[in-house]
């Protein structure tokens, strides 16, 4: 597995220290393990990392510990706390947190749960430090979903990639084949392009299955005339990427194909709304007025992107202005899907999704695929 | 996909009733999808369940209503709520827990975060309500680790299926193959023998590779004399099995065949130490002493099992005394598997895992591979 040269997650970090400084944080406690791999490199199921001022404190249980000491080689102002053998994680924290915080410590309210903080919080309040606790929202996160040079190229290979996999895969859904059956076909295609493991569950859903957006992949064997979303993804280097495709077996018939044009229409128009500081839910706006216009507003139930990055979904969000959440300025190098669809309960549904990049001249797909098959 | 009977759901709500009067609720907010999944057979990516004196509160937006009313046929007294289109999940949750409860409300302590407990505890503040906020752990959790007649059915007619495609598959790997492309043949033939989906990312891993406990799959290709270590499971109604086999690339020299019979006699030493009333931990001790006894506790890294269901980690926690943690008295009817290990960096490593059910009589397999390959 490939990762970001030094100097990207020193910039990383740069830019981290700059956002805990204009929180007046002298330190920031990293839980979450996607956040954690950007700002270290090392993917781990157990972890936690502690960002002050004089260094990173990566702290790790012995199963880690020589994949950590690989990263500190590229990373060497990275100390590793190893948790011992017979310790608890939660106390080795705690004791880290102690050490390198006598202010305002921060942590990740969104990936920290009640019970963690209340017991990091007990540990705290037991040794008599002074360390306070405070609770951030997204530091890391909004830094992550505007992705760096190495990032663009990862995400650049793999989306291009997924195109090679999707133009190879999809003539081969046939008629007669059971829908678990073409999803089996599509994830040996992902490994066979390179990719390190699906992105999620495959979605294959034909016939009146495909009106049913969280579908996945069943028993229905794909009949003359269904429509069938095939939705899948792969990850390469911690990165993931996403397409999904809708055909008909055998010729479409005049409604399925109209269904097709209308929702590909909206996926340009989305496209044509992209610009560096234009709100991401104008984008999703832009997909929905296409939509209503076709008389297909109802049969759109949900948002028209998200962010790719080291998660499947990240920031931006591309969906619907909501009074209760924040909506995104678009920025140069944010990565996304666009994947408008409508959805006909009991006949049938179509969803045509690409990744795009925002640039300096609107934005740039990254996949690569006919929209119409 | 299959669900419990009614009657198995009826027998869960009772149970967790009695946890509640206990632990003087009136209600629990429940936020775990796998214990909404227990509780409901609804699997969804998001869902909140709301638990009172008179009746189940199943919170889901537009994209799972279809879903919810097919399970409201099994389950009259449970009451779907709606996420209106344009509406916020939080929102509806808190406006239903006020309705159901003016008294103590538990919720999951261990999953709820700390920003989502600040938001849903100033929307009651706000609302001027006398419900009290009390954080819980574990009830539905420990329920779940006793498994009912459907669910130890589910799991028995998994656990078979795993065991044939690992009879099918093993035979399967040889010299010259990449690592990657023997998980890819496992997936498939998970697949193929029933399975939804593998239970996480198959590991295979090859020469020195299997000396890394939490190794994947990646591009060294299988050579003569290497040991190689390929755990897989697959998830069937929802329910997770799991088995390793380690396996020598042509005839295991003598040093190879040593380890595998020492792996294989702490996994025996292990089974012999399960009976109803023991402790969880007496069964790792007992794996942890035949190694020991070997000269290889230190390369022993991790705990002898976890618990199955509808996680693939979850109670009973089958590993070290810790003074931190609480220890659990095993009880007929709890599910999980034995996967002692000895690991030996830079030169190899071997594991072997079966999965076992608590009876009156000690304990039973479910699954059935010869250890020795």
């Amino acid at each position: 597995m490939r990762v970001a040269p030094p100097d990207n997650h020193l910039a990383r970090h740069a830019r981290l220290r700059a956002e805990l400084s204009a929180a007046s944080l002298d330190t920031l406690l990293v839980t979450s393990l996607p956040n954690i791999a950007y700002l270290t490199g090392l993917f781990a199921s157990t972890a936690a990392l502690i960002v002050g001022s004089n260094g990173l404190h990566l702290i790790v249980d012995g199963r880690y510990l020589g994949s950590a000491q690989l990263r500190q080689r590229d990373l060497p102002g990275m100390q590793i706390v190893l948790v011992p053998p017979a310790g608890s994680f939660e106390e080795t924290v705690a004791g880290e947190l102690l050490a390198a915080s006598n202010g305002r410590a921060g942590f990740e309210a969104d990936h920290l749960t009640v019970r963690q903080h209340q017991d990091l919080a007990g540990r705290l309040a037991r040794s008599g430090a002074t360390t306070h606790l405070e609770g951030t929202q997204g530091l890391v996160e909004r830094l992550r979903a505007v992705k760096d040079d190495w990032e663009l190229a990862t995400l650049k290979d793999a989306a291009t990639r997924l195109s090679d996999a999707a133009k190879c895969i999809i003539p081969k859904a046939l008629a007669g084949m059971a829908e678990r059956e073409v999803a089996g076909i599509i994830e040996a295609q992902l490994r066979r392009v390179g990719f390190d493991k699906p992105a999620f569950d495959t979605i294959v859903a034909a016939g009146p299955n495909s009106a049913v957006p969280h579908y996945r992949a069943g028993g229905r064997r794909l009949s003359e005339g269904d429509l069938v979303v095939m939705d899948f993804g792969g990850m390469l280097d911690g990165y993931a990427v996403d397409l999904t495709r809708t055909i008909t077996v055998g010729r479409p018939r005049e409604r399925e194909r109209q269904l097709l044009e209308q929702v590909a229409a909206a996926q340009a128009a989305a496209f044509a709304a992209i610009g560096i500081g234009k709100a991401a839910t104008a984008v999703d706006a832009a997909a929905r007025r296409a939509l209503e216009g076709a008389g297909l507003g109802d049969a759109f139930s949900h948002g028209t992107g998200h962010g790719l990055g080291l998660e499947i979904h990240e920031r931006p969000r591309v969906g619907r202005w909501r009074a209760d959440l924040a909506d995104e300025a678009l920025q140069a190098g944010m990565v996304f899907t666009l994947e408008p669809g409508a959805y006909l309960a009991g006949w049938g549904g179509a969803r045509i999704e690409d990744d795009v990049v925002v640039t300096s001249g609107g934005a740039e797909w990254l996949t690569d695929v006919p929209r119409l098959l």
